[in-house]
């Protein structure tokens, strides 16, 4: 793959602790919205706030029109729940903010908060997931749990989305063609780059041109050149060194520059090209950047002209650097007809490798980085073309097609007893009570539906009956029968301990290819997928039911006066 | 507006100190691709390094369809300039990943690298700007103002799309009508959110919800409630305390609960509705609000059913406080059709004010928030409503319409020679040289074209007839006459030290007004904007058309072979 990294071998990821002090530095407990803390002071007042409550984290929609989502972002929950606690400037900001009614003894409170009291159930990280399933539970004292809601999912829903994101673009170019992140400049705030970096690896890009991601999350990260590397020499005087030593010759420094002009007049003669064309700034570029890195030569060729002068250039130097006994790496096309000018720049290299007997240029790689999308990912399936690796900025970090997943936090249980917000847009209704929540796999392995059962309900068994109610509105039981039944959720954090294994992105990576693999094409489809089902067992319609109709002593109305 | 502020009144920002601690470790100096280290490198190998070089900062596009945008992310800029620096660890890293080629002095250059050799000539932030107008411009060591590329786009591109799709809001919505931002938990990643709280507020919105920004920014933060609140609650046994001492009588504490049940039966005794259909959770939640809060009350009212439930427990609980001297604030709808519920709340609250003698139920305010766009906040000119604010979070934060603006980072001249790249695409070839820009201003005092000259012109003179090239690909040479002739960039930084002072969230904001005041009405329109016009001097014209030609001795094609 492109120089400097040769392979998508993740690095070994920072340490935990610089891990997490990342997340307190990007994800202070501040950075949330002030209600949580008017709302935790009228908890306080009213002596409600030890009151074991629950919230469930989830989204309405499957993003991008599509048919599963990723579920992404609990490695930094965890570590945000861990690290939670205000400092004592956080808390004399609040107390200058907060309306001069507050009771000084409030602050107190906050500044001896963490979350030991918080055990968060969540799906694994990596997990393909479908709208309306609770991902996350959060249960623990009333106030902390809403004061945790606006991070929490500030964390998991741009995670999600762009893991998603890059999982469509990953189906989009099929399993071969390498995929380079390079969407930094181009995100939406610094962070949004370097979540974008790892959120869109775990998706399923190989490199990313991020660093600062190379450095924290251990992803291989690649890159080689700019146009205005290309466009800052304008001479062959500016080469220096003009000289390189081969692999393992001898010793003595060869002139590549006499060397490489020899080499363009043999490709210029081959291809029938005029010399006169040929940008001399460009072919300095080359040289310098060959003398630097002779391993690692790969280089845009299109800051003038690819036929006229970038593709010579390259052919010359890298002839040059083989004939040294190096192994060019390939060029990068960055406007234009990505599509045409590769297969023009292929036809070159087999001829070069062929009429120079030069093997070393049938390995020569091509990437493609001009504006890509879905769409033009998927068309590289259809269209002729001789891209090798492709890389995407905008389209991705920043999620044109639809930058928000829109994840919520609901309230579904205070002291043990279910609540509901009963919307007058349905849509904004939510399901009540603590839950438990099963994927139904069938016969063939596939998962085909997704269960939301009351917590204290015995689980579904494989190979039995049952009767539920698809979360589609109005919608009439339906009897099932899995071949197999998973439990979708696992605590990872309680008594203010992470208790399963943080997973590196790697390890978050190889997840999301294997749950993927799992689900049926059909639900996988870009255009058009099959809906997954979701469904509520007949216990949990039975409670909305009546939640809804205030029957429920939980769901009083103010009958007394 | 919205407790607890009661106004907009921007709040001290954080100590220069803390911000600049904020954006190093937002903005790390690894946070950027990884080619630009391989350029530097290759630069440092060849001994150019130090060479004089002037980069530019441009969109090619104006954002959303607009006619203009406006420039942000200035400040983040020079901050982040004054603190770049790598880390002893920062370079052990490099080390790492860096082809092992490298020489290792490379790294000591690194480690002493900084910005003092650096210059940034910019435009004011908050001003108005139009696509193709290089608005900063970078000059200083090859290698160095090379190294900076990915750090400035990111720091510029998302402030500077967000501050204008804040901006278009603000024009949808009228100058008077509040606006709150509430985006942070949609936003792409954490500092997704900070950003956008910071540059929304300097496009025109009002309020944020966002605390952290409150601290950073002193930008006043709003909020109340969240409908978990609300269902938090199942019965007035919850409320405690029970009293409440009035705002300027005695000291004895009322019964609040009893007087609560008594103003709800007046309450819907006047409107003809049925007590059996309110909640009694909802009541118990504002209750618990109001007591905690008695000067902040303002409450979600949509819960359950507005007209049913919402809006009588509110107009009995805000009537309690009200008898006791208190000045309750207003009600947030979150659902459902905004305009038409806005009318049905006015015409109650005012039906109270006039029944009970209630003059404080006439300055009530009613805020909207669900899923607000650019598009739904222009319907709220030719809709009927009483909406006095409004929250917009996902659309405006995460810029739906347009998520990225594709800002770039060209390379101009260097040993003071102009570079260009020629593309293929013309769209992607630059203009080279380095530049003044001037604004030119009509006799109404509108600004009607940007120039950009080289900078070794003489500028243009107010009153005196000149000849221009539109960059609209092929135009043919214009002329114009000036009534009047701004500079439009100024040195804001040098020799490593911010040279002008540096502006506050609040300082910017009023110059977003002022700049776009002067803007001709014809460019702000949202919708089919008049194109405003961009021009090349005639020399930069001719410099343009040599280069092209490869007739200028700094764009050499390879005669000599």
């Amino acid at each position: 793959m492109a120089a400097p990294s040769t392979d998508n071998t993740c690095r070994e990821e920072a340490d935990t602790t610089t891990m997490e002090r990342s997340i307190r530095e990007r994800v202070p407990p501040l950075l949330t919205d002030l209600y949580q803390f008017t709302m935790a002071y009228s908890y306080w007042r009213a002596g409600r706030h030890q009151e074991p409550a629950v919230f469930e984290l989830f989204f309405r929609d499957n993003p991008f029109g599509g048919g599963f989502s990723l579920f992404a972002g609990l490695h930094d929950c965890q570590l945000f729940l861990r690290s939670f606690r205000f400092t004592h400037e956080d808390v004399e900001f609040l107390r200058s903010v907060l309306p001069p009614a507050t009771d000084p003894a409030f602050f107190e409170f906050l500044r001896g908060l963490d979350c030991s009291g918080v055990t968060l159930r969540s799906v694994p990280e990596g997990t393909v997931v479908f709208a309306r399933v609770p991902l996350m539970e959060v249960a623990g004292p009333l106030a902390v749990v809403q004061l945790l809601e606006t991070s929490l999912l500030c964390l998991v829903n741009y995670a999600s989305l762009v893991c998603s994101n890059a999982a469509r673009f990953r189906l989009a170019a099929g399993p071969r063609r390498k995929l380079l992140e390079l969407g930094l400049r181009r995100a939406q705030g610094p962070d949004g780059g370097l979540t974008a970096s790892r959120y869109t690896h775990i998706g399923g890009f190989d490199l990313t041109s991020n660093v600062q991601a190379g450095f924290l999350f251990g992803i291989p990260a690649t890159g080689t050149m700019a146009h205005s590397f290309v466009t800052s020499f304008t001479s062959l005087e500016e080469v220096w060194p003009r000289t390189l030593v081969a692999v393992d010759g001898d010793a003595d420094p060869v002139d590549v520059i006499s060397l490489t002009k020899g080499w363009l007049s043999r490709v210029c003669e081959l291809l029938g090209a005029t010399p006169g064309k040929i940008r001399e700034g460009e072919l300095a570029a080359f040289l310098s950047y060959a003398i630097a890195y002779p391993h690692n030569f790969l280089t845009v060729i299109d800051s003038y002209n690819v036929g006229c002068s970038g593709l010579l250039n390259f052919c010359a130097v890298a002839l040059t650097l083989c004939e040294l006994g190096y192994k060019p790496v390939g060029v990068r096309l960055d406007s234009g007809d990505l599509c045409a000018l590769s297969v023009d720049v292929r036809r070159v290299f087999r001829l070069c490798s062929e009429h120079f007997s030069i093997p070393a240029f049938n390995a020569l790689i091509i990437i493609g980085s001009n504006n890509i999308s879905e769409e033009s990912m998927a068309e590289l399936n259809s269209k002729e073309n001789e891209i090798d690796a492709v890389g995407v900025g905008t389209h991705l970090v920043t999620c044109t097609k639809q930058p928000s997943l829109g994840c919520v936090y609901k309230l579904v249980e205070v002291q043990g007893r279910p609540r509901m917000k009963i919307s007058e847009d349905p849509e904004k209704s939510t399901v009540p009570g603590r839950k438990a929540v099963y994927r139904l796999i069938d016969a063939d392995g596939h998962p085909f539906l997704d269960l939301l059962c009351l917590a204290v309900e015995s689980p579904p068994e494989a190979g039995v009956a049952l009767s539920c109610y698809p979360v589609v509105h109005n919608s009439d039981a339906v009897s099932i029968t899995p071949a197999q039944v998973v439990c979708l959720r696992q605590e990872v954090f309680a008594t203010g301990e992470v208790t399963q294994p943080l997973c590196s992105a790697a390890e978050t990576r190889a997840k999301v290819q294997s749950s993927l693999q799992t689900l049926h094409p059909r639900h996988k489809r870009l255009q058009e997928p099959d809906t997954y089902s979701v469904a509520v067992s007949e216990k949990l319609h039975n409670l909305v039911t009546e939640l809804c109709k205030g029957s429920s002593s939980d769901s009083n109305f103010l009958l007394a006066n």
